[in-house]
């Protein structure tokens, strides 16, 4: 069995706290690595502070030639890396794959960003107080920085903390989910080739204790975190002086004009709704179609889900697999019951076998019930109608959360009201809110969360400004 | 009778050359000032020259201060502003104190950019060789700088130049159009009484020899023109080293989708159409409908095109005058005499008395027909029916010109491809191509000009780079 | 007596809680308001959040009226705010007027910011994903806003949490100091006046319990806090998901370098020291002066220091006039002694007389003692000698706090070290960390603060992204 | 003897003019290709306007790949390319390297840029005429363009208007020198391999008609020229109505102040002065030292200038070698011959043999002496001294050109004062004025040229903003 060593302060590591990663699709052991504890947290930090002011310092054709070649290497790896992703996190091999091609162009994005961090030069004689005076702006790294990564991507959602942590010149420490490490371990086996100053990344799957400590040592300037809405918040209490970012969920939400391209909504909705058996942050949840087109939209829904091929995660053609544990799947079930007890009609699937749970469509729900309240984070979409636009917007805005929304129309007036209107980070017109390139700027409101990511973005929020006053005269 | 100084250097003075100004709607004497020859010219030049550097090193704060003043001098003094501008130029009141309230936002958004003009703070280490070195670009005044405006918003056109050159530290030299010299020389008591270096602003009015000279002369680093088409491109070939900017004319379009609001349209073409004699840069000449709802359309312009009252420039109630001059109108009235000739209709209008053309409506025109070709300044519109939308694009792109654009529709479809295809400096939707708000970038492609306008980027082309280099360590 | 009622909600009201502000020169009762409790508090909520999506959707013209109107009624009021905020205050007159002057630009920076709200236009087709793609990110109000003010700058700190929110349109509840409410209170009279929809702004002082629910109230959108450390920091822990802005303190310092002028820098921190008896949050507490230029230094600043003129703080010529309160001077008088106790000491000053506390300087101090190592907030500084500037850099790093330092040098090599080096918001070169004018970015790390303002940096803190995708095509 | 077709709209093609090129060094066949007539230019100007809205529409992720897929071929390719080069140029192998390096950085920057067009998105709600509307400004490809490279840097010139094209959207036609026309028929073979359209790149030797016709033919809507400054003036006179970028020549100069790095001046001067022969627009030409560092200075050049290898072109270890042909080895002769029997002192060097011509030191000279006054475009260099730094800025700017200038300093005050007041498009401090890194912006005022380049500034210049105005509500 293959074994991964752990990556802490620039140095592969083997600890006592052994950690199998299991292929959810049959519980088979991928491969055995190890959990970090207090101590090697410890020397995970201090090497990083070490080479903090190092990596402030490095010059940005360096920063941006250790980020080309990780790139460049996730290219030439990406059959070996998607498989690996495939088999920890049950996703299916296509599937796996389009996450390693994120990973490169976030890396290539980084790359092409360090050259770019923001600067500003600014007049300062406004008033005679500041005759004969200028400033200069410029960013830099906020310091040693925490982050902490999902299950569902394990890969890139690591990448878009490591990517711009590189290239705005900070250390990071990544806590992978304990479920799901081995793809950002095979990504630290990378770095670890490139002239990246050794300590500035560490990659630590963690006990508790020592997760913890990511949120509450303040010698980490700042707490990247993606996961859910409640672990979330807490940290953002528990933070102290750090700057914190939160990518969380949400019950994300569609809506269907009776003028759009009713053929295009389905093909994006059949994507944002079982891509990955819905373990999406902006899995398409919610789906509000005109009363004109309900039935038309219902029939082609139901028998494009149908055509989805379930299967292994390492099999080309499988559209769907298990989820990633048999605890999941129960609670996704839990929920459609309950759903079903309180009034609401199964359209399609809706059972459950060991840690799979069928592509499901529900209607006839009522807001207050969780698959339409909570983040299902399954398979699992619900189809409801509406009369007036308006009306449709308010359904959206109907909830705690507001990562994106997405809008099929062909109206100027629809596209500028869900602008307008529409309580999320991210308004998709004619696609469905599952839309995500990686240099756009990506995060909820609401409930969903605190700040942006998107390479650039992720890059300002890692940084500090400082300004520089001076005259111009002498 | 008044007579007007014109302003040399920081100094009203008379010259030898009488020049009497004509109240177009009566032929009455408005004022006698007087034009400027080779000397005079000589004059401004050098004392422009003189506070060159003086204007480079203005703080920001006395620009801003001095172009505020300007701002609230011509707000106090609107009314009679208007009343000038009214008499000198035939336009109709209400459009006249429009002009005046736009110059009054020109300056005002000329000292709020004055103290945002253009800063680069750029990163050099992209390579080894730019190792420990970053960059600063400052842009500095160009030098002086030849105005010419035309007859037609004698102030605000002016303006256009003023505000932007003092903003951006460099000297002007404004010729005023000899038809209508007033309202500018009114600018030049108010800022007369500003703290801008003296010599920094003149207003000459001139003959011809002299204004030849804007252009020739090595000593103007550029020469901002607005006019007519073929002045201003042979002017272009005349320039030597200068930078030229050009806002010329066209012959606008707008197309009406069936799928629009068509009340909307017909009220927002009837000013595009009429105001000020359609003496306007971006004057609504070519109206291109939906065959579905063309007969409607037409019906309801001409329905509101009968409403226009037509009076003397100085009634507050009138809609429309007489045009600039009687050349002018019988100019206008032998192309549409043309076009009937060979084919086209009349709908409406088409008659002149003295200077008066009456609001005129034209179909069945053919594109080669002066009506449709040329710029009209007049009155006058054509109308034509189109049956696919690309036809309609088809139809406005046929044509030299390429200033602005309107469309009226509905449909995201239409506004992408419009914006995408539609060959002018503007697109504008759901409303006319005369819009026009004095901040947004304005101007030409194709024979209808040569760079932008619009305060920022007036100040932008009026200011050259200049990158310092230097070390980030010693 | 003067009678000042609070602003809630849009209207002017009294309530049980009495509150006297008094002169702290003598102690005379300057005007009666009164407290906003619970029930208040809950009025100014709700008002507030139902004119929530109004001010979302204020056209610019309308913010830029307001705001411009406001500035306007400040200057013409300067003389009888500036008297008020003096008795308030206990603030020199020529202090006082200079705030109200800061004031009067920080409304009018807003207006013109507010015409220029963040907005992006960004390709979207990077990938084969984005194909056909564009977006648009438009920065909405984050909402609902508590703005906490201090009272060493009543009028001017408040204002740079009330302009930036009308130019940004988000509602705002402002809770002034209790020690000095008049001036903002008279700012709400002049805002009062303004077409600002009624209940988007509010003036409430507080008791404790209500002060606290500014913090813990999830209504509220986002905290702006002005204040001390251990407060502020206090207040990001319960603040709940909304977003929070410390602007703290420090124990700013400055460097003289030998290549310096010496002159410059006695009169820079002459004022910077002394300025309102220190109580203001960039004050120069700690000089560190090359050895070479170090006795030259010491004896000229004691030699201007002598010149102050105490006296009352509605005297113009007062350059330095009581402390807040006898408490402050008494803890100023607590930690000089014990400093004097440790080996410091005192080369000028050093005794209270009831409020009021002497300009004062100490040398030979250590590290550790809190006039070093806290933030002294009253007028005295220690000066220190150093031999290279590496070392002074770090004398000024050697600090829990980072707000600003100045830095008096000649050469590029000592601004690039200061500007790479210095922990902190903002460095000024040749001249005090005492440097402030409204628009720059203005902030501390480490524990001075958490985000910036100036003006359109805190707009920016007060505004979500939302980004539109649409297509290109259809 | 190895023969080049040359590239006809897509198409590598014979001509009937037959074009030998000479190694400078021995006068031996380089290769040959062959000259395009006007039947030749009117197939590229055709084969190019017909891809012109396929160039418009190309996604950014194709024009990444093309312009990044160059970038790596001439990676590959580089020693061979390097080879072509010193061959055809006459330039020492290590700076022929060096070229080749930099055309990897225009087509990898172009790649990024291409990705971050510019784009913005306004608010038109100003004033009440632009309530409910907002705008878009999408800058598109200008159209054709024309460039036109000179012999000296044959690949990495062309390449900075060949990028930039692509990136852009335009299709461009490039005329080489006819000199040095191969190293650029081997970058179309590397393109001629991507997925640009086949057209939208021509690369034609041309005889004289065929020449001028890229400057006169209005179908061509820029023209980017870098060549001799009197070609390039004429060239604007008779461009018609496109826009035209010059990139033309100087006589740079570099100021060592008493306080400065003596031994870097030195260093950096000895390339500045001497590399490919002086012939490189920003050859450093007059060296201006401050007196009291003269003698030293002087003596360390002399020593510095006595170590340069002479050698053959394709010889490693050579650092300078003959000059382009033997005309132009005459023309330097000329002059210096001309100032010495003026006045001047020949330092070291002054020789001739054939085309080459010896590093040479003159001083003593007059400002109207050719080798001050004039491009002198061959290895020397003059040197004078100076008194006061003003007087230094004007001996800078005593002068017809301006486009870049060295400032050897320790000092802010220098530095600022060199940054205000030297006339010229880039100011570098401790460095010479042949610094240059591609991205930066980079060209000349006065009479060294019109417009920038550098990547992304170029880009801008071959493109034309469209403003989009829609309502944000219907």
């Amino acid at each position: 069995m293959q074994e991964y060593k752990i990556y802490i302060g620039g140095e592969f590591s083997k600890t006592g706290g052994k950690l199998e990663v299991l292929n959810p699709f049959d519980n088979s052991i991928v491969a055995e690595t190890c959990l970090a504890g207090k101590n090697e947290l410890e020397t995970a930090i201090e090497k990083a502070l070490s080479v903090q002011s190092e990596m402030r310092d490095l010059p940005l054709y360096k920063r941006y030639g250790i980020l080309m070649q990780i790139a460049r290497q996730l290219e030439e790896k990406s059959n070996k890396l998607a498989l690996i992703l495939a088999l920890e996190a049950g996703k299916p091999f296509k599937y796996a794959m389009g996450e390693i091609k994120r990973a490169i162009q976030v890396f290539t994005i980084a790359a092409e960003e360090s050259k770019r961090l923001p600067k500003e030069y600014i007049s300062i004689d406004w008033t005679a107080a500041g005759d004969k005076k200028e400033g200069l702006v410029k960013y830099f790294p906020v310091g040693l920085i925490a982050g902490i990564a999902p299950f569902n991507f394990p890969l890139n959602l690591a990448a878009h903390k490591i990517a711009p942590a590189i290239a705005s010149g900070n250390p990071i420490i990544i806590k992978p989910a304990r479920l799901t490490p081995l793809s950002v371990l095979e990504l630290a086996k990378i770095i670890d080739q490139t002239e990246l100053p050794k300590g500035a990344f560490s990659v630590l799957p963690m006990d508790r204790e020592a997760g913890n400590q990511l949120v509450t040592d303040e010698r980490f300037n700042m707490l990247s975190f993606t996961g859910s809405p409640n672990v979330g918040w807490q940290m953002k209490a528990n933070a102290g002086k750090k700057k914190v970012a939160l990518e969380l969920g949400g019950n994300a939400g569609v809506i269907v004009s009776d003028q759009s391209d009713l053929e295009l909504a389905v093909k994006k909705c059949l994507v944002g709704g079982y891509a990955y058996s819905g373990q999406v942050c902006i899995h398409v949840q919610r789906i509000i179609v005109h009363e004109k087109v309900f039935d038309k939209f219902v029939e082609r829904f139901i028998t494009e889900t149908k055509k989805l091929k379930f299967g292994a995660p390492d099999d080309e053609a499988t559209d769907i697999s298990v989820m990633i544990d048999e605890t999941n799947a129960k609670r996704v079930e839990t929920w459609v019951d309950e759903a079903v007890n309180d009034g609401a009609a199964i359209l399609y699937g809706g059972k459950r076998k060991g840690a799979y749970f069928e592509p499901t469509i529900i209607t006839n729900t009522k807001r207050e019930m969780k698959v339409c309240a909570l983040e299902i984070f399954g398979p699992v979409v619900t189809i409801e109608k509406f009369s007036h636009f308006s009306q449709a917007i308010d359904m959206i805005n109907d909830s705690e959360y507001g990562l994106q929304a997405g809008v099929f129309t062909k109206f100027i007036s629809e596209m500028n009201q869900s602008f307008n209107e529409i309580e999320a980070g991210g308004v998709i017109i004619n696609d469905v809110p599952t839309f995500r390139v990686d240099h756009m700027p990506y995060g909820g409101i609401k409930n969903s969360g605190f700040g942006r990511e998107g390479v650039k973005y992720a890059i300002q929020e890692m940084m500090e400004p400082r300004l520089l006053i001076k005259n111009t005269n002498y």
